[in-house]
């Protein structure tokens, strides 16, 4: 804790962070409302009019002293997540963001709109409905590493997953802690902080996840110039696009168990339509490459490195980056 | 954006990040609710019953590869910020994140509970009380930038700061992009989480700012075997201690502007009795060696590099580091 036995150096011509997009939202009219700031203090009237910066982005960026030329690499995380998921893995080994920072790409790690350290807009002045959370139990179950509904218990020996899944198990309810509140209503808005993004730092990679995959596919077809090449790590819909309407090389990467899981069955004729009419669109399905038992977070699972480098390779090769 | 011109490389040992302490919390008997998850989405029905995560901390760490042998550094964020708030200065500039890694320690940047990567508690199951947003008006005036009740305009031109400012106005707003909602009754779960943190790396040294203080001061009046040394940025209040209940060596560092601020004259007059009642507590009044105009975020200012080369002789000769 932290393990820095088996890795070399990590050598960064600069590494910071900084907020993009938003927007002000003025509020008036309102009565001040009194709050005590602290445990134990003194309440204090708060006046609640004046400007708010809302909708804005987190960027934190990790750029190698030897850039691999290929320019910046972003990374999107999914629904309730943050930039913490590509990160460290949950059982403690590096996770993808070091991975591509080591093969020389210029590394933005975002957190999305409403997430993280973008903060989020205050309740119910300016959004009025509150944010939704998962519980554990449907994150063991929705995430494919528990076998079926009910699947998770507080007790791990009670747990039932998949036999065959790459997830750390041991390591679940550290990974829970990386979940956050989600808003539903931020589509727009996230897809215009990338948007701005892009234009800030020029043509760029994306590795996204999730719920990021139909909102990256949007952006592309939206500025596609700004776009060198999309990855999708098991995106959770697919944006509604002409055929025509979309030619960003794009890798969708799919993980295992999904016979027995209806939303994964359906997504997936989903991405193979959509594969279909995009000739620019891939899809890595790790099965049928022999690797099985990858779960929804599989940028977290035991073989990450592995599918790291595929991703890698494809990028380095394939997509004409 | 990003400048790296003018900076020798960061070379790093180990960086990634993990999330420590959190507890379960178990809902039952809720309804289900109707959400339509994404905007064009299907509405879909959500179970609120079963195990939630909450109350951890996110903690993300610069290990250089030529460690000074200090130990960890640990730096804990003020009300309604982040672990950002040690990155990239708004301007642009080098952060004290990046500025201690230089000087061989091993940085640890902390989300506080409930702020950023940390996550916050579902909204009013488990946490009845909301959380509480500053006003960007507010933070101009509150943090000694604007020089009086209603100095902040939306237009920057009819802003009224003071004359003798180190803070880069013309990145005012975007410095509030990073500003997060917080809560008020979470004291003690920070208190709890840091202390964790410390049991899982180690004796450490603390930087803390404005709400950080008085519970950074408590954490070592608890636990003043984990804490070597503890840099205090213009607390926002002072831990209510027996004299022999603190002997940590302690640095509290003070900016300018405070003659016409009632509430940091107050809060001035309460930090010197505490260093007169505790000996190993000195305080850093910055206009006392003629250094004027430093805000509330003077780790922000124009003169960061300068305060932190003060901040880091003191740690490396007079704490006992």
């Amino acid at each position: 804790m932290p393990d820095t036995r088996t890795n070399a150096p990590l050598c960064l011509r600069a590494m910071g962070s900084f907020h993009v997009s938003g927007r002000r939202v003025l509020l008036e009219g309102r009565p001040p409302y009194v709050r005590t700031m602290s445990e134990g203090g003194e309440p204090v009237s708060i006046n609640p009019n004046g400007s708010y910066l809302i909708e804005q982005m987190y960027v934190q960026y990790f750029l190698p002293q030897h850039s691999n030329g290929k320019g910046p690499l972003v990374f999107w995380h999914g629904g309730g997540m943050t930039g913490a998921t590509w990160e460290t893995t949950p059982d403690g080994r590096e996770g993808w963001a070091n991975y591509f920072v080591r093969q020389g790409w210029d590394v933005y790690v975002c957190d999305a709109v409403e997430r993280g350290r973008s903060g989020f807009a205050p309740h119910p002045d300016i959004w009025p409905e509150g944010p939704v959370v998962q519980t554990v139990d449907d994150i063991h179950t929705r995430f494919r590493i528990g076998d079926r509904p009910g699947s998770y218990h507080t007790d791990p020996a009670r747990r039932s997953a998949y036999p065959d899944t790459r997830f750390p198990l041991e390591s679940f309810d550290t990974f829970c802690l990386q979940m956050v509140p989600r808003w539903t209503h931020t589509n727009t808005a996230m897809i215009e902080a990338f948007h701005i993004l892009l234009k800030r730092i020029g043509r760029s990679t994306i590795i996204c996840h999730s719920q990021a995959g139909p909102l990256a596919m949007m952006l592309a077809a939206q500025a596609g110039d700004l776009i060198r090449a999309l990855v999708a790590i098991e995106p959770a819909g697919i944006a509604s696009l002409a055929p025509d309407a979309y030619n960003t090389p794009t890798l969708v990467v799919m993980g295992g168990n999904m016979a027995d899981d209806k939303r994964w069955q359906r997504l997936s004729q989903k991405i193979s339509s959509f594969a279909q009419q995009h000739p620019s669109v891939q899809i890595l399905h790790l099965e049928e490459l022999g690797i099985h038992g990858n779960s929804h977070v599989l940028m977290m699972d035991t073989n990450s490195d592995d599918i790291a480098c595929r991703v890698n390779d494809w990028l380095s090769h394939a997509s004409g980056v």
